[in-house]
């Protein structure tokens, strides 16, 4: 088992191993942008399907979509700028949005980012093997297992404590950033030469009119290319010195790809008239528009395909940080702030891996069908941040804070609109579902933290007396089916433990507890161990044992109930536990869950005698060691 | 949990209940005899489809092959005749073969019984579905679910500790049985009237050649008549007394019932030339020849579903007794020799109805299908129990010795004839299951037992010094995370059972272990109890902690491994437990199966400490009480 483990998470990593890398702006840029430029990806998409739906009048809008949608992205880019410089150890919504405007607004914030991180990487997947599927249609069948397994591989390296920062990151982004300029380059020298293209017969027919709200509610899809733009914020502490100017030229020079990508496409897609088949993304239509379907189509698709799965791959490190940030102020369950041995957050990263998985599922597989859920969160958590940032520097006052409050005022005012368009256009589509969902969480995160505190008030040491005295020894009680050897030690172990011992009889047959008293008798057992025998009418062990407990405990009435000590043989191999009953376990979950209403505490002592019946696997000590 | 539980199951019956209800000889008959009867329901239905692939030529010899059947029906109820004289205490195969022809032999027959015992709930389950959709064909559809639901319905009725012999199990076997001479006489009269049928165009082709093999084929298929007739032979002490006398007057009742209502409804389907459709039993097909399609139809239909139930149930009637006493003489998991609380062998039920279940699953509800395997496993049994029966009267050589040992030598001839029969011309379309699954489940048998018999040895008390002085104080180690109640009740706990405690404190952040020693040092606590702290690089809990214990137990070198004491604490609402890391579990599973190289045993006390934040279910004692 172990070596299996091994084999495919590797081998632990110990705790000194934790360095910090600082990185250079390119590299830098390749780990904190691939969320926000594969955007493209499914946001070009889902313009040309919004907007094909009033057909080719409609598609006349993308341009003027993509422009909106790039104007947003700056102002985004100029308000996370100043969240850069006012937060250089990581300023992420969930911060931002705690430290200014209280601890409920900043778990709404944590809620929808996590929405969000889970949705990314469903999204991003789904939209992977979309690109993918462009190239090789027979695959569209099982675009859910493909999904499926492409997020497994992105799950497995995540848990192998893959670096967001490695340079197996940086080839995809690199490469996807050079095949659509590229693509763009070559683009604009062929719109040049052909001139622009008219709607071929194949143009869709325009099912629905042309109105505004056909416009906003394809701005709504297009804005999800947004989403990820957070990114570079939340990581200010990995570049190297000067960490925020840094940050802030990087920041500057995505948003210019970013908008080089876009419009490009976007243009691109409008100029030439280009349009999909249903089994084909539009941005697969304009590669094979532009390059054909040779190897330079396929290399176009594989960079999608690339650049898709390293910003799914971006969730599986922002989703377990912020959740052990959340855990760490016990608003999640605390295993979420333990590093596995892979100094990763495993428990994290499984989780998100979970909730992906099942978000594919349940869509089958269909970015189009997801995207509706998409942006909603992340809106909330920009809209959120930036209202922090206004407050923050309302508070701060210092030089030109009016300046940098209405800037962020203006990125808080902009992602609400937006947030605002969104969820009404795309609420009874699934935006429901995440309206839904965030202030079920908030409710999860105060239920979980009043457990906590709960905890803590109940385990606290303070008031306790200064010294405690030890308690005077346990009353043991133990039941015994049969006098063997292994109940034989244990009632010589309980005798080394206490000098009040009873043994108790369940008697299911009928005469059993004699014979047992007479063996009891013939051992001069009955010298030291007092044996009672209850009868059991209808023949179960566990009940009448408990009512033994509850009544001897209630007739010694010394606040403290009895120990409980369990002799059980352990057989040599685990098939043949099942040859034997298993009512030390029955007995141990119903102690352990059961008994609770009246003590603090119920010890028990379990004392496994072990079978050997076949060798065991390590050299087993002389026998007459055994026994002192 | 436990209403639910008592208004499906009942409530519990008191040991004391379990009276001996002897039974007259009518209500014997129809407790022991529907396996038998309702055969004809599957058997008719294969000798047909047998038949019909060589035409109606092939046909022609239903009535012939109906008689063979008959004539191995009186050999067989002959032999049982001297085995019910001869075991007036229930002289089932396994009993028979083992006391005569030794252990190995009646492990077979047990092994072929309970093949059998299963197989026959299979198939009266699913040919009683076939019954009621001969006349809702819309139910041929759902035959699976179908079947699976009475197999529910059967179960529940036995979990509950449904009589064999009440009067809920008389009336429809009387129902069958009345149903059934009625149809035969009435049929006879329309068969006086309208003189022979002729195929009609809808006779099904020829598919196949007559052939010997075809005829020997579908005589293997309606032997399937005959599983079921030894249930007699088994029930003999439920019979009021004079027992062997009574239960040998049923038995000749039995029989000829079996027979004319066998040869009843295979001469008046011959004589009719009467066919069946892919979605219609034979017997349905005759019932509608007879009857049309009217309320008498119906009711026909309807007592062979019933009829088919009642037969189900006596499988787990004798299912159940045979694994409980197999596993008396230390076969089978010792847990079949259980009564659970309604009296009823629960588990074994339990395991028929499993088993029954997958077969069902397995082979999609279908009969047909299932029948090459019935039958294989009764013709062994018959051939060991009747073979069995001959070395007892060779044994015994009372009078006239020789002619019941040749009486039993001619059954055991004859079925094991047929046996060969059956074997030869079903192997390859099922019976090589059974023929496999026989000697896998005799090894299977002969493991338990060696497992059984070494568990004895090991824990016998021979050998032993008469007395036995009890050991020194445990060595106790406590793994520690923090110092909070919990753990200080603990450490109290600990140090009133033994005055060698040593705590140990896993060190997975940098710095906790000497936080923690200055705690130590604030409660007094350094002054009785040792604190260790362990590094863990890889920050595990578990592996760190097992390695102290096994240096320490190595330097302690008195032959005794340390008892861990485990303070937990557990939660008030079963949720809140995912809040907390379940090492304390964790730890349990690998000290009672992984720390088993080296010591008899390693105790371990577990200490919970129940929080109880929400108010409990049962009012709490005065908290002064609780603590002395």
């Amino acid at each position: 088992m172990k070596s299996l483990r091994e084999l495919i998470i590797g081998p632990p990593i110990a705790s000194q191993q934790q360095g910090e890398e600082r990185l250079t702006r390119l590299r830098a840029l390749a780990a904190l942008s691939p969320d926000a430029l594969s955007s493209i990806a499914y946001a070009n998409q889902e313009i040309f399907l919004g907007l094909a739906a009033a057909g080719a009048a409609g598609l006349a809008y993308s341009g003027p979509i993509a422009v909106a949608v790039v104007g947003l992205l700056v102002i985004l880019s100029l308000s996370y700028a100043q969240t850069i410089v006012a937060y250089p150890s990581g300023g992420g919504s969930y911060t931002v949005a705690r430290e200014n405007l209280g601890a409920n607004v900043g778990l709404v914030a944590a809620a929808a980012l996590m929405i969000d991180y889970v949705l990314n990487v469903a999204v991003s997947v789904t939209a992977g093997v979309a690109a993918a599927a462009s190239a090789f249609p027979a695959l569209w069948e099982y675009r859910t297992p493909l999904a499926l397994g492409l997020l497994l591989i992105v799950t497995l390296a995540n848990l192998r404590g893959l670096r967001e920062s490695g340079t197996m990151m940086t080839i995809p982004v690199y490469f996807f950033v050079g095949m659509y300029v590229l693509m763009i380059g070559v683009g604009l020298v062929r719109a040049a030469l052909d001139g622009p293209g008219t709607f071929a017969v194949s143009a869709p027919p325009a099912v629905a009119p042309l109105t505004l709200l056909l416009v906003l509610h394809t701005f709504s899809a297009g804005c999800t290319a947004l989403t990820g733009i957070e990114s570079i914020s939340n990581g200010v502490p990995i570049f190297k010195a000067p960490e925020a100017k840094h940050a802030n030229q990087t920041m500057l020079a995505m948003t210019i790809i970013m908008a080089v990508l876009f419009v490009g496409t976007t243009g691109l897609t409008q100029y030439f008239a280009v349009v999909a088949g249903p089994e084909e993304t539009i941005l697969s239509a304009l590669a094979r528009r532009v390059w054909g379907s040779g190897a330079l189509y396929l290399l176009a698709q594989f960079s999608t395909l690339l650049v898709l799965m390293v910003a799914a791959n971006t969730s599986f490190v922002g989703f377990p940080r912020v959740a052990s940030i959340v855990a760490r102020d016990r608003y999640l369950p605390r295993q979420l702030t333990l590093l596995g041995d892979r100094l990763v957050f495993s428990n994290g990263i499984g989780l998100l891996a979970v909730l992906a998985g099942l978000l594919i599922v349940g869509f089958q597989g269909d970015t189009h069908a997801l995207i509706p859920l998409f942006a909603v969160g992340a809106f909330l958590a920009f809209t959120l941040s930036q209202a922090g940032m206004v407050r923050h520097w309302w508070r701060q006052r210092g030089p030109r804070w009016q300046l940098k409050a209405a800037l962020n005022g203006l990125g808080a005012l902009a992602t609400g609109v937006t947030l605002v368009i969104i969820g009404a256009n795309k609420f009874r589509e699934g935006a429901w579902i995440v309206v839904a969902l965030v202030p079920l969480l908030v409710f999860a995160f105060w239920r979980v933290h009043a457990h906590y505190q709960a905890v803590r008030g109940e385990l606290t040491l303070a008031g306790l007396p200064p010294s405690l005295r030890p308690y005077p020894p346990p009353r043991l009680v133990m039941p015994i089916s049969s006098l063997h050897r292994g109940t034989l030690e244990a009632l010589r172990y309980a005798e080394s433990v206490s000098n009040n011992v009873t043994a108790v009889h369940i008697e299911i047959e009928a005469g059993s507890g004699a014979a047992l008293r007479a063996e009891w008798a013939e051992w001069g057992l009955d010298q030291t161990v007092k044996l009672e025998v209850v009868p059991s009418p209808y023949r179960s062990v566990i009940q009448p044992f408990l009512e033994f407990l509850d009544r001897t405990d209630a007739e010694h009435n010394d606040g403290r109930a009895a120990t409980v000590l369990l002799p059980e043989f352990v057989p040599a191999r685990w098939w043949q536990a099942a040859l034997h009953n298993q009512t030390a376990w029955v007995l141990k979950l119903a102690l352990l869950y059961r008994r609770r209403a009246f003590y603090r505490t119920r010890p028990f002592i379990d004392l496994p005698y072990y079978l050997h019946e076949e060798p065991p696997d390590h050299p087993r000590r002389p026998a007459a060691r055994r026994r002192p």
